[in-house]
């Protein structure tokens, strides 16, 4: 999937499973390194978005509404290409992570509590502060 | 993590955010290419089926049970690390995929749909078919 403006068929759209409050659960994964750098939700209306920006847009559930990845922070995901699976209710992105930072929190990905022993373990620092990332915006 | 049975703290389980039905996504990553293997779903039951045992255990929205992945296909997961997210809404597991086979129709993936164009397209072939995997047990 190339930067430009796509297309998709309502046939493959309708190969999408969304779930009962009409949303899918998409994965990104950084696309050259292949590490996992969030979970996220989808609904249709985001999807749609997606695709014809070539933007990760996603679906808040604590805010009730569709949002593009790093509109605010500027960390916005590239989608370079896109995955459905087997039962069509999970998404896969691979992406080009802008800024290297997926995470609110500063870090390059959402997964960085490890679990080690019987506790999570947080993996690494930071790359900016959370007032950083929203402040210089 | 080892193969070895692990215990998980009160407070680490706490951390793990289950949704209204008790359930959080599982990603399930190959822990050697790097690969995004499915996306599951587990319960508490599940989660601790997994720690205790060191293979992936998942719950069945369809069955409405645990079950632990590969028990009929043979192709477990050995589960070699565990990563909770920011908001601790969703897991990832580095795993080792027994058999080279994810998938339930015999590919390596569940993720075996790339969008081209308008349409989906199948990458890969199945290493085994449906029958092979479900009749050599």
């Amino acid at each position: 999937m190339s930067e430009a403006r796509i297309g998709i068929s309502e046939e493959a759209l309708a190969a999408v499973r969304f779930d009962a409050r009409g949303l899918v659960p998409a994965i990104a994964q950084d696309a050259a390194s292949g590490e996992v750098l969030m979970l996220a939700w989808m609904d249709r209306a985001a999807l749609l978005r997606t695709l014809e920006t070539g933007r990760a847009c996603y679906y808040s559930r604590s805010r009730q509404s569709a949002w593009m990845k790093g509109e605010r922070s500027g960390h916005l995901q590239i989608v370079r290409e896109m995955h459905l699976d087997c039962d069509g209710d999970a998404l896969l992105l691979k992406v080009d992570q802008l800024g290297g930072i997926a995470c609110h929190t500063g870090r390059r990905s959402c997964f960085y509590q490890r679990l080690e022993g019987a506790g999570w373990v947080t993996r690494f620092a930071p790359i900016k502060s959370e007032e950083e990332i929203y402040r210089e915006r």
